[in-house]
């Protein structure tokens, strides 16, 4: 049998690729530059084909498919939620992803999107950050030292400046793990034993717990003026960290109203509570933060076109580092009509 | 860096791993069985979560991803359609799939789909056939002879004992080709310049064409008594083979009903046009075919559970042939919280 055709092959992007890649280009390097193109492709929002993610939901997690398109190239995203699985020794999250041309349908990536996940979800949680938090803000609270508080920390840290983090979760050991993950970043780490003393003299608070249920992780007496709420664990039905009365008196922005207010922080308002969409502040056609005195909470529950603007970075930086295998995935027989016969010749 | 654990890979049935597997096989032997699995989950339909494809079109084509779960496992198939790639030397239709546990949302396999979408769609469409053509079909005609004809001729063959295709395509070269291809199968092969003298004497008609607008392959005088009709190129929203009249006069069988009046040659009808869903006819609940002389359609435009049971077939099949690689595709750190652990260890 003959080898496949290059037509044939897509370029494919495995964990330990993609490791190697964020350390070939640096990690707070990465969450700079990611944080900048998803900015990017908030700005031409228009552009894209959006729907709401496409979810089969089950007793214990939810799988999710989360396609996009700008035109010239459609991406989609594979990724389960499964709080549960961590007591089984897995992955809460696992995702993959794939980039294809819209011209002929034909893949031009797949990759691995676990990582490139928890990065993208704290580049795209610190270009928020960016654009809403209070001026010179230097503390982060950080409310759920899972697998996603190191990334949150150090992009918080390389796009918006903060110096101190703030450590809390109910489980001693996650915390644990977190600070000594980040004793070498040069951040100064603070342990703390309750949600209340973390978030003493935060500007901006980040919420990234797990469980699949209403908890209340901040109470409306714990957020004080002037503060920058970065909510990320809300992110599916039933599922949300903070109590209504922070939201009645939060500015709220949001990635894509249709899907947020389904799985988001406000999925506890009315379907008419007002939010501003995020693309919008960007580029100028609403406002951010208004004063200093403000709560502005960046409701964030992850949309596809953050997915989109990772893999085209991924795609773009892979080239020339060879951090890539080709898998032998379409069938490109030299008549394209003649699929039988390629199968035939095969044998 | 040590080498990724059990839970970090994924089967992944390539293009060259898929033909090897039909040959292992066997052609035939696959329809048949392939069939069967088809018809098994069509058997027990009220189990699967179903939803209409979600599709992404443009001016020149559609890219689908098409989800189903079964409340143990999960599949979907990413496939595109692009009636103008074969011009460019590309595939119309080319397709990969994935299934996963529901209960973890791990991946269980990646596969190639462009071939085994071939494969199932043949198999579909004899199945189909099996419960609505007339007792005793001889004489097929395949109208449109392209990369999908072989493979229904040879499942027709296989699963309801045809003995006889007569070809016809607008591109006599697709006809010389398809007659090539089945020249040594044992089927009587009859290459025709027209539809009409194609379906001459044909009691099942065949239509598998490609181009993307309303076209009438079929005309109302050209379908007597007794014929069964199974069009499959009639696939997505202004894509239909069949004069409306034809339909009109025919027992119409479907697979989803929301997804064939979207997609289907049923689109040309009201939307309370009458159907009956397939898998009612095979478990008892509607009736098939009523008598000799009725006009029956299989109205197939492609359901994501037929990809659902093509993928469980492969799963099943490729266990202890080595026909299959592994991919490094599932971020798997020894503690799951700890994902910034591993990537820092990998460094």
């Amino acid at each position: 049998m003959s080898t496949p055709s290059e037509l044939a092959l897509v370029p494919f992007v495995s964990v330990a690729n993609m490791m190697r890649l964020v350390h070939h280009i640096g990690l707070e390097q990465l969450l700079v530059e990611l944080a900048g193109e998803v900015e990017a492709d908030f700005r031409r929002w228009p552009k894209f084909d959006k729907t709401p993610r496409v979810a089969s939901h089950s007793a214990v997690g939810v799988i999710e498919l989360m396609p996009t398109s700008d035109g010239e190239t459609y991406g989609f995203k594979y990724v389960n939620g499964h709080p549960k699985n961590t007591h089984e020794g897995l992955q809460t999250v696992t995702a993959f992803g794939l980039l294809a041309e819209v011209s002929t349908g034909y893949p031009l990536l797949l990759s691995e999107m676990t990582l490139l996940t928890a990065l993208r979800t704290a580049a795209t949680s610190s270009m928020a950050a960016k654009w809403l938090a209070p001026k010179g803000a230097q503390v982060m609270a950080l409310i759920g030292n899972g697998a996603q508080s190191e990334f949150q920390a150090l992009a918080f840290r390389a796009v918006c400046g903060i110096s101190e983090v703030r450590l809390y979760d109910i489980d001693p050991a996650a915390t644990k793990k977190c600070a000594a993950n980040l004793a070498k970043t040069g951040l100064r780490v603070v342990p703390c034993t309750s949600a209340e003393s973390a978030i003493e003299g935060a500007q901006i608070i980040t919420t990234c717990t797990a469980d699949k249920q209403y908890a209340t992780i901040l109470t409306d007496n714990m957020v004080g003026a002037g503060v920058h709420l970065n909510a990320i664990g809300g992110d599916c039905p039933g599922k949300t960290e903070l109590a209504p009365g922070i939201l009645s008196r939060a500015s709220v922005f949001v990635e894509y109203p249709e899907q947020t207010r389904v799985e988001g922080e406000i999925q506890q308002m009315p379907a008419d509570f007002p939010v501003t969409e995020l693309w919008k502040v960007i580029t100028g056609q609403a406002a951010g933060r208004k004063s200093g005195a403000e709560v502005t909470l960046f409701d964030g529950v992850g949309f596809a076109i953050e997915d989109f603007a990772a893999l085209r970075y991924v795609l773009a930086k892979m080239q020339g580092t060879g951090l890539y295998d080709e898998l032998d995935m379409i069938a490109d027989p030299d008549d394209p009509r003649d699929l039988f016969g390629m199968l035939m010749r095969a044998n």
